[in-house]
């Protein structure tokens, strides 16, 4: 049994195609958006496509509040507001799971082209602007929303997991290994989301070249990708 | 049969395991060193590894004259200086590949965190000085020496090819895929360089945390990634 989860922007592309994907892999999943009609809206959405899952909804703020561990999926030009929306909200011990991407495209610009976000990365910008002990994890930036959301597609890729806590991290990886095909990757610190960041862009001046939706796969990697932590102490 | 090609820094690491599998795939390398002594222990060396191999050496910008297309494999701490020293005998026509990565490394820093570089990358650098006439491409960032270099390890990966003429880059896959368990994959522009290079940095820093020396694949491409160009007119 997976321990459930928010999705903030669930009626985004990403947003929506994660919460079909979990949802069908029996994660209880709470479906945020704007307002209460456009979630509960997204939630009918979600149970025509995967009759069986559990999903509720809610607007940002109160599905935010309503699990431990937060997916944000939400356009970078939105990142920031929505975010100080949810100051009252989110608390200590809460899992941020930021899947902000800084593209130019947020300012009319190219979307194979990246903005400069002063902190580092959309992640480490959420890090600064969540409560204290709320923690972020970067993840999900090289997975395609169409391919994502197309439940009749084979995944077979990888999920770059940047974060400053192992356990942080493992946390996340227990919830997107649900989903079959995806393998989750600790690819280090949180400041390594700057580069998961930027594949993004790499993988849509790709997807442009060779007329697909391209994703990413790390080779050489052991078999047991997330063994059991050790306890402190 | 491949066109020859030279590789300018072929003693060291990254260069040298591409001369020995360039060398062992059939192409005729030229390897260059930064004085001839040096640059011809290193082709004994290669011969060593690949009896067969066709290795000719030369002091770096002898070597740079002698070919067509040269792959540039140096620290970026000495790139700015070796492209001026290459400067005089760089001719129109000529294809430079770049596989430099401005790791923080280079100024004592990090080998997990990447420097600024103000044209956006080592490879747009390598543009800006190399003469007019003289395009460059960007590529072999992802691909580690200690498995490049390990005759007997097989590889499965991709090399990200960044350049601004399609016509360049499938040159350069041309060579790079006569490298068995090696695939070239046209990412984009040369501005792409800027992420393809930070992907050293990425990998540096999942090697760490997997013991490993991970590669990158690109997920959902075509079987056919170089078809041959339609001619313009």
């Amino acid at each position: 049994m997976s321990e459930p989860i928010t999705i903030v922007g669930a009626s985004g592309a990403l947003g929506f195609a994660l919460a079909v994907r979990l949802g069908r892999a029996g994660v209880p999943v709470m479906l945020g958006s704007r307002d209460a009609e456009r979630a509960a809206e997204t939630e009918r959405r979600a149970l025509e496509l995967v009759p069986g899952g559990q999903f509720s909804s809610a607007e940002n703020a109160e599905a935010a509040a309503a699990n431990e561990l937060v997916f944000l999926s939400v356009p970078f030009r939105n990142q920031s507001e929505t975010l100080t929306n949810l100051k009252g909200v989110l608390r200590e011990g809460q899992l941020v799971v930021d899947a902000t991407v800084p593209l130019a495209a947020a300012v009319s610009g190219k979307a194979t082209r990246m903005l400069g976000v002063w902190q580092g990365s959309a992640a480490q910008q959420a890090q600064e602007m969540v409560p204290a002990g709320v923690r972020v994890v970067s993840a999900l930036h090289t997975v395609g929303a169409p391919t994502l959301g197309d439940l009749d597609h084979e995944l077979d890729e990888d999920v770059l997991v940047a974060g400053d806590k192992r356990a942080d991290k493992q946390r996340v990886a227990a919830v997107i290994d649900r989903i079959e095909g995806l393998r989750c990757v600790d690819v280090g610190r949180l400041e390594m989301a700057r580069i998961c960041e930027s594949l993004t862009a790499l993988l849509i001046s790709t997807n442009v070249r060779h007329k697909t939706h391209a994703g990413i796969k790390i080779t050489g990697l052991p078999a047991d990708l997330w063994p059991p932590l050790k306890p402190k102490g």
